[in-house]
C-alpha cells in the first residue's frame, strides 16, 4: 500500500519526485500519551496520520498547555517540519491521544520538491491556511467566548470524536486543553453538575444533557 | 517605477507572467482612518503596501477588536484576497492607521499565475507563515502573559514604530488592540503614573520611564 497517494497532489508530481518521497518515507508508531515531537526540537519532519490520534498544543514558559489543533486519518502535521519554512517563527508539541501510525516524509526531501513544484507548493499552503483557521477560531473563543461556552463546546466535541458520553479524561487535562487553572474546570464541571447537564466520578465526566450543552454554546 | 519588483520572486516569474500582474495591479491610495477591506465583503485583492501603514484586526460578533498584525511599506496582505485559498476560514478587517498608498493586485490574477509558478506559491506559503507566527505570538500574549506585561509592551513598541515618547491615542482605542475593555486599560495606566512610567493628559499618553517599562515586559 503506498500511503503517499494519500497527498491529494501525488498524481500531479512527476516520476522522479513520486520516487524520492516514496524512498525516502517511512511508517511509524506510536502509542498512546508519547511525545512525537517536541517544540524546540530539531525539524521531526512531516506527519502524516494513517490511524489514531494527534493533538498539537502551544506550551508557555510556565508549562502551561492549550490544544491548537487534532490530527486525524490523513491529517498532515506541517509544524512538525517547521524547517521547511523560514517564516515560521513558533514551536509546537505533538502527542498521540491513541496509538497512532504514521508516515513520516523527511523535512528535506519534502522541502526540495516543494521549491519546485507548484501543485505540492500550492497544496502545502493550503494546509497552513486550514490550520491558521483553527487558530483564528481558538483566538476567538479565548478572547471572546466565556468559559462555560467553551467548556460545553469542548464536551461535546469530545463525546463526539470519542462516540461516547462517558468521558475518561481529568479536570487537568481539560485545563490543558483550554489553557485554564484545574479549579477553573472543576468549579465549572460542579456548576453543569448542579444544572444536571453532567454527572462526575472519579476521572469520568458523564454527559447527561446534550441539548443543554448545546443550548449553553449557543448562548 | 514599477513596484511589482517589491515582490521578491519578481525575476523568477516568466515575461507572460509578469505582463499579467502589470496590467492588472492598480496604484490606489486611502487616508488614515479608513477602511480598506472589510472582513465579510467580498474579495479586495491582495495589498502591497507603497507607504503609509495599515492594521489588521479580528472583530467579535458584538463588535470587540483585537489587532492581529501591522503591514508597513513592502508588506503583503494576503487575507484581503482570502478567495485565492479555500482553505482560509476566517475574517479580517483592514484599516489605514496613516494615509497609505499601495498596490492592489486583482486576486484571480494572482491566483492564476501562483496556481502554476513555484516560486509564488511558496512566497505567499512564507507570507502566510509569517503571519501565523505573529497570530501565535498573539495567543500566547492573551493567554499566558498578564495585562501589565501587555500594556508595557504595547506603549513601548507604539513609541518604537511613531518615533516619539508622546502617544496620541485614546485609552479606547488600546484596548481595542489589545481586546481588553477601555476601564482594564485605564486602571493600569493610572498604575504606570503612580509608578511614574507614563504620564497622563486628554487623549495623548508620555512615556517617562523607557527602562521601567521594559523592566516590566521582562517580569
Amino acid at each position: 500500500m503506498n500511503y503517499l497517494t494519500y497527498l491529494p497532489v501525488w498524481d500531479k508530481l512527476d516520476k522522479i519526485q513520486q520516487n524520492k518521497l516514496l524512498s525516502s518515507a517511512v511508517v511509524r508508531s506510536i502509542h498512546k500519551g508519547k511525545m512525537l515531537h517536541n517544540g524546540s526540537a530539531d525539524c521531526t519532519g512531516l506527519i502524516l496520520v494513517l490511524s489514531g490520534q494527534l493533538r498539537t498544543f502551544a506550551t508557555s514558559e510556565d508549562g502551561r498547555e492549550i490544544t491548537l489543533y487534532r490530527l486525524f486519518e490523513r491529517d498532515i502535521c506541517l509544524f512538525s517540519a517547521s524547517c521547511i519554512m523560514n517564516s515560521i517563527q513558533f514551536d509546537i508539541t505533538v502527542t498521540a491521544e491513541k496509538d497512532t501510525e504514521f508516515l513520516l516524509i523527511p523535512s528535506d526531501i519534502y522541502k526540495e520538491i516543494m521549491e519546485i513544484s507548484a501543485p505540492l507548493a500550492n497544496y502545502t499552503s493550503e494546509i497552513m491556511a486550514s490550520r491558521f483557521s483553527d487558530v483564528m477560531w481558538l483566538v476567538e473563543q479565548v478572547m471572546w467566548k466565556s468559559f462555560d461556552k467553551r467548556l460545553a463546546d469542548f464536551l461535546l466535541n469530545e463525546a463526539n470524536i470519542e462516540g461516547t458520553n462517558t468521558l475518561k479524561i481529568t479536570h487537568e487535562a481539560i485545563g490543558n486543553h483550554l489553557g485554564n487553572p484545574r479549579e477553573v474546570v472543576t468549579r465549572m464541571l460542579k456548576y453543569f453538575t448542579n444544572e444536571g447537564l453532567v454527572s462526575l466520578s472519579r476521572g469520568t465526566i458523564e454527559i447527561k444533557n446534550k441539548d443543554g450543552l448545546a443550548k449553553i454554546t449557543m448562548r
